[in-house]
Formats: structure tokens, sequence, C-alpha cells
């Protein structure tokens, strides 16, 4: 009998902020596995460690933050390979996942690469998006209004058709494209509607007007663009 | 000293995927307020049943399911009274709310009403979103992908037109609009990309293809349109 793989969701950083469900999981696991900064850091790790039992095997998966696709692939192919041979010995394995699995999760990579093979669970996560909207006291979407996601790396000209087309707007992974998105937003008159958050449910968290936030931004970083005009009933 | 009204997101049905904060929040809470069917069911006492304490006072608000907005309107009114009322005299509020107070959620009409004059604090939830994701096992979006939350009242030519700019689509709210957005996907040749579900993670979850859903649908049902193209790395 093979083990089970569960792509667990950990929410945007705070570690109140685990389902129960997570928390059980990891504190019964036998295995965990979860990304990590080369020869550095791990969030997610970090945002579960106090449920991590002491005498579990951890998996690292130390990817490459390349422009290059084929090391971060290589990185991939190495963890499934491990985690692949954990799951046909019989042990289930705990993958964690800052955020929610399926939702810009570096599960992902994992999943593709072993859900035709083993039984896996997802366990969904807090969004970072709707922890930044909490955050920052900003309401997203109510009755019959769109959301829209945007990732932060798209062209100019697509960023700006989106933006166009929303109600409600969503910009993830900021970082280095902080300067791009605000001459979008100011050129689609958005910007006063705008706020910026960094790290949000974390102690170093930040919200912050548009024209104030720092360029380049931190990768967890995050636009807010709710044009708000309904006043909701 | 005024209390502090917290919206806390219950997540999308399963108890075990409320937050440790929720579950704390809500252990500890001296009054408790949930929206309601009117003399009937409250989905989001239910979720949080097991954690909501004995002796704890409840403010059920009875939301009238019209399509004319003033009998709701009023009700939130009048439970913004009540709720004032117990803030002003010095104690906390918990108030209940499924998924994710600030996504589509019930939680926003207090907000409008009290987050001028009291503290507030918005503890977020896993959103109906992910979790229909991960019971469906499909990834929602990676890397450059955008998703586009689309409600299901919207008129058909403005759900075309949302799809056909989407490269993932969540279409929530669907209900008695099924047969509405069934033609729309057909037309849109996206019917075989499309997934239905109603009441994820509840025990009376159920997955189906678009052609198999029923209609009308459940008021907690939603369809996920992952065009899918790109096998992430």
């Amino acid at each position: 009998m093979s083990g089970t793989l569960y792509g667990v969701g950990l929410g945007p950083g705070d570690p109140e902020l685990l389902t129960l469900k997570a928390d059980r999981l990891i504190r019964g696991a036998r295995v965990v596995a979860y990304p990590a900064l080369v020869a550095g850091d791990s969030l997610a790790r970090g945002i579960a460690a106090a449920a991590i039992p002491e005498d579990a095997r951890e998996i690292r998966i130390e990817v490459p933050m390349t422009p290059a696709r084929a090391p971060a692939q290589a990185a991939y192919d190495a963890a499934a390979a491990e985690i692949a041979a954990a799951l046909a010995a019989g042990e289930d394995v705990v993958c964690l996942c800052e955020g929610d699995p399926f939702f810009y999760g570096s599960f992902m990579y994992l999943h593709a690469r072993l859900a035709d093979r083993f039984a896996v669970e997802v366990v969904p996560g807090v969004t970072s998006m709707t922890a930044c909207a909490a955050r920052a006291a900003r309401p997203l979407v109510a009755r019959n209004e769109m959301l829209t996601v945007i990732p932060g790396p798209l062209p100019e000209a697509a960023l700006a058709e989106a933006l166009r087309a929303a109600d409600t707007a969503v910009i993830m992974k900021v970082g280095r494209h902080l300067a791009k998105i605000r001459r979008v937003l100011e050129a689609e008159g958005l910007a006063a509607q705008a706020v910026y958050l960094e790290r949000a449910t974390l102690p170093a968290e930040r919200a912050l007007p548009l024209a104030e936030a720092p360029d380049p931004a931190p990768y967890f970083s995050m636009v807010l663009v709710t044009k708000g005009a309904d006043p909701w009933l």
C-alpha cells in the first residue's frame, strides 16, 4: 500500500492562520517536504515550525530563483523522486505550501509530477489575497462584482487591459515590477484607489499608499485596487 | 472602552477548515453574531457549532433572500444596531462568516455599517473557490496566469466577455443561473474544461462534469473553468 501525498496550504504567514486540518496533519507527519531558497530560509517551514514533530524526516526542496526554467525543473524532479520513494514505501508525505496549494502555490509542481501515480489530498489554505484585504480593511468583492487576479510580471499593455476590465483587481508578485505597475495605475487613473501591502499577517507587515511603496518591493508584496463605488446595500 | 468587532471567516464548510485563530476567537466569545435564513438554518452557525460556548449570547441575523434590497438592508440595520449596543457596552462581538469575510462575505454589510465607529478586526478564511479547486484536483493558476472570478447572475454577454479574456475562470453563485452559464460555456467552446461543484468539503459534496450538473443548482455551487494549457514546468 502506497502512502498519501498531502498538499497542505499554510496561509499567508501568521502561524495562527493555519487551518485546524493543516495543524493536525503536520503534527502527525512522519515525513514533511517544503520549498526553500538555495542555502537559505524556508518561509513555509517557518510558518509551520511549531507544529512539525522533532523526529519527522524533512525533505527540503531548494528551488533556484533564476529566469531559466531548467534549474527549478531539475529541483522539482529530484524532490518528486525522493517523495515518490517515500510514498512507494508506504509513508505519507505532508508537503507544506505557503498560502493555498492551487493558487500560485509551489505544490502544483509536485502535483503535476505525482498525482497520476499516488493518492493526493489537497488541503486548501487562506490566500495572501484575502489576508491582504483583511489587513488593509478593504473589502474585495460583493454581490455581482468581478474580481481579477493579475500577476505583476505581465507586460504593461496586458496589465492595463486587465485593470480596465476589472471591478476589483489584485496584483500579485509585485517585487521588482513595482515601478511598471505604478506607471500603469497612474495612466489608468487608478492610483488613488490602490493600496500596497507587504508580508501581510507577519510581524514585518506594512501597508502603504501606492506612492510610498518601496521600489523594488519584496517578493511577497501585493497591490489591491478596489474601485469600491458601491456602498453594499 | 468599547469592544472590538471581529469578522471571522469560517472557510467553505468543513469545520476542520477553520483557522486556529478563528477557533480561538469563537471559543472565547461572549457574544456571537451570524446570518441565517428567515426561520431557517444558519450555515455559518453550523460550521462553527462545536466551538461556540454554551453560554455565549447569540445574535441571529435573519436575512430575507428576496430580489428587493430593502428587506435585507433593514435586517442588517437592525443587526448593526444590536451589535453596536454590545460594543458600546464594552463587549467584544465575534461575527461568523462563511468563507472569507471580504470575498463575497456577509460580514461586509456589517463592516460598512460599523467600521467608522468601532475597532474592527477581520480574520481571513479559506474561500470556497480554492476549496473547490482542491476537491476537484484542479490547480487554478500558476506563474503569470490570470484568474477571473465571475458572479453567475451577470448577463449572458458579460459572462461571455469575461470568460473569453480569462486564463482560469471561477463562476460563483451558480444556483438558478446554471442553464445560462452552460449555454455560454458551450458557445465559447469551454464546456469540456468546466467542472461543477456543490457544497465542497461538506458531507453532501458533489463534483460533476458540467453536462451532469443539476438545474437549478443549489445556492452554494460553483463552476471552475481551467484552460490548463501549461504543464507548469
